[in-house]
């Protein structure tokens, strides 16, 4: 609904990718309802996935010993974390919906996702015990992940191969998001568009776009161990 | 034993700490056994953990559409990946133990280390279907992940409010190491040592030398769903 404030981090190398339409494809549809749409494209911003010293502006909390993250939690507080991070986090702190589009790299996010979530949910920001999962720091926000795999349904049934796709689900949504108080929408998945047709990704495509229609409608899910593993 | 060829994954960025001490004491033990240690020290290396097309040297098979792990493949077979990535394939080729030493972040491995996976296990050299799972191209090696974590043992508990640990560990030895073919020893894990007494981290460590005495006897673990979920 107009007002409301989207941020889709988005992980692809290529914008004619799949990935990369169906970020378009958000941006679009998100936009005509009125919504305000940011996008964190981490790949065209060069996005620094590792956790370093480099993070912290001037002088260190404990210099003899460096702990990152207590040093990015005291860095936070007195507002020394490095600018890119404040950014990222002026965007999660605006936004009412993340939205994290990827393809799926060795059942997990790639590595410079992974290491935007490393680095911008710092302690004091994202989480600050006991402020963590239903009480996390950002909570009333909204998450959902949408991606891709390699590997096709089947392979990611409860007897694949694979196993259910939802037992990796768990860190993403329930390790890092719960935990940080946000609640979880369905994920969006594309199963192996690399081994469809051009029909069938046309299809992904306007799925994606039907289910955005609705979005603000749907109620999350109950991010419990019940979810995932029954 | 004398001979065996061990590769210890290294990520932390402070040699003080206790993950800095848990990967000296491998070194020294499995070397003090007449193995062959490698570290790859990835903060220290500066290891670069984003996929992109500079781990592509020349030109792409498709420059049309960027495809990571199509290029990454094609540029396997004809020796025209990256040195660092070529040096690293060489240490896991040799090596008949993989450690991965690294402090929990998100209920994973940090992004430099998830850009190591990312990057390293590439198509062709790691697997190359049907060659995945217990037919992976890296059978007959062993993989052992040990890290610390910020939370106690109570809240990785089956009923704790982080849920049993093992269900963490899937997509990391499942659905990377058995994946490649790679079996699975017991992951090792410190639990909370930021939280405890300096008597109690001395036990930490004196634990994981004992432990690498008789590493070579254990077997690896059943890697499929009932270890996890059960």
């Amino acid at each position: 609904p107009p007002g409301r404030k989207v941020l889709i981090v988005y992980a692809h190398q290529e914008p004619k990718s799949l990935n990369g339409s169906l970020k378009r494809i958000a941006v679009e549809e998100l936009s005509k309802q009125g919504c305000s749409v940011t996008v964190s494209d981490l790949y065209a911003m060069q996005f620094e996935p590792r956790a370093t010293r480099n993070d912290i502006v001037g002088c260190l909390h404990n210099s003899e010993e460096f702990n990152y993250g207590m040093e990015a939690w005291e860095a936070y507080k007195r507002g020394g974390l490095s600018s890119d991070l404040i950014e990222e986090q002026k965007k999660v702190q605006e936004a009412d919906l993340l939205i994290f589009q990827f393809p799926l790299y060795w059942f997990s996010m790639p590595a410079i996702m992974k290491g935007w979530m490393d680095r911008v949910l710092v302690q004091g920001f994202a989480h600050e015990f006991p402020h963590c999962y239903d009480s996390g720091l950002l909570k009333n926000k909204l998450a959902l992940f949408s991606f891709t795999t390699g590997g096709s349904r089947e392979m990611y049934a409860e007897d694949g191969i694979s196993g259910d796709i939802r037992y990796l689900l768990w860190p993403m949504q329930h390790g890092i998001m719960h935990f940080c108080g946000v609640k979880v929408l369905a994920p969006h998945i594309c199963f192996a568009p690399e081994y469809v047709s051009e029909e069938k990704r046309q299809e992904m495509l306007i799925a994606w776009a039907q289910r955005l229609k609705t979005l603000w409608k749907e109620e999350p899910i109950n991010c419990s161990p019940e979810w995932y593993f029954k």
